[in-house]
């Protein structure tokens, strides 16, 4: 946790928190701080800074905060993802927001099981929980935009070229022809399988909204380090 | 698990193996292979290619195997790294066989606690173990050398120069000046810290020995995150 990120209700005024949850735990047993120690703090799409411990108990922590620091500026990138099996959900959504992604649209895919999107990972809560997590490793306020995606085909038929237009549209197959581009320097749309990867005929409707296909050499990588590996490579 | 590693006892004769273990419930139920079904091998530091199934039940296959395939080049690149801490060593050590780096030099550093390296994650048999996981999904057969050094003076001091000859030295810290270059086509040797980093003693040891340090931009990313960003830009 290297900034602290807060929210509405932790205000108490304009420039006063007081936290109890884990974020105070981190506080006390991670950094055995006291008062006077400076944190480092992020309001929740907001500003960050960093506050001043003015008391610290068994029970809470108060700070005072100065928020007066711009958070770094996302890449321009969005990533359309066939949704994770549960077991590796928690682990991508927060290097989504770690990365610095600025938006993901979670689809189906031939190799999505159907009982996936059943998954208690998936709430609203629990989602925003994982975002929250990567900002608060990467230093950053921003939460991506997440949204779901449930049917293959009208998406990829009626929304996926709105969602291109002024973008180069990249998408991840490990048979494709073109190595991955470095350091493009434009904004990217990029499209990223289920293990096993998408279907030929998924593939297709890609590249038939003008997507161009890319492979990461001989090697085939786990969807997180696919993702870290490509958004790294682009920018 | 994109490629079956074969060893040595699992050969009957040159060309036939018999598995009972996890590799064979993995043929069983989740490629749910019968006979003559044809699966993709690799043995372990050798060749691959694949086999045909000719005889399965409840306990054991039997596969003829033919390995004729090289397997794909390791990246030029060897990894300094702080010891994780003990929970993230299998995820660390899995990517750097999954990603191609072709050896691993795990070293001690102010922020590794003395505890880690008591770990039961470290023995021999589970490190391959870790490693061979990694192959199995990249489709490669051949482990990167690892070796330890738990001494991180004498191994800066006495070692460091002799590892880092003919290669570009490049060590990853949040505060140094320049952005991590892509596509260096080149050797490297990359140290990476703990979390938390390496202490300004420590940086200024890897710079004395003619490391340039380098910068992922404003976000700090976790370990694993870091090292397959990395590693992907430069290659």
């Amino acid at each position: 946790m290297n900034l602290i990120i807060l929210l509405q209700q932790d205000f108490t005024d304009d420039s006063h928190v007081t936290l109890t949850d884990k974020r105070f735990e981190h506080i006390r047993k991670v950094h055995q701080s006291s008062v006077g120690d400076r944190v480092k703090l992020g309001r929740l799409n907001g500003m960050m800074g960093s506050g001043i411990i003015t008391a610290i108990n068994d029970h809470k922590v108060d700070i005072e905060v100065e928020l007066n620091q711009a958070p770094p500026k996302k890449l321009p990138l969005k990533v359309i993802l066939a949704l994770p099996r549960p077991k590796m959900i928690r682990r991508i959504f927060r290097s989504i927001a770690e990365l610095g992604i600025e938006e993901l649209i979670v689809i189906n895919s031939y190799k999505v099981e159907k009982s996936f999107w059943n998954s208690p990972a998936l709430t609203d809560e629990k989602v925003e929980g994982y975002l929250i997590a990567g900002l608060q490793q990467a230093k950053d306020t921003v939460l991506p935009k997440v949204s779901f995606q449930r049917l293959f085909k009208p998406f990829v038929e009626d929304e996926l070229a709105a969602i291109a237009q002024g973008s180069r549209g990249i998408i991840a197959h490990p048979a494709t022809g073109k190595p991955c581009p470095h350091a493009i320097n434009e904004r990217a749309v990029l499209a990223i399988g289920p293990e096993g990867g998408f279907t030929e005929y998924e593939v297709n409707k890609f590249i038939d909204a003008g997507f161009e296909g890319i492979h990461l050499g001989d090697r085939i990588l786990r969807v997180e380090n696919a993702l870290a590996a490509i958004t790294s490579k682009l920018y």
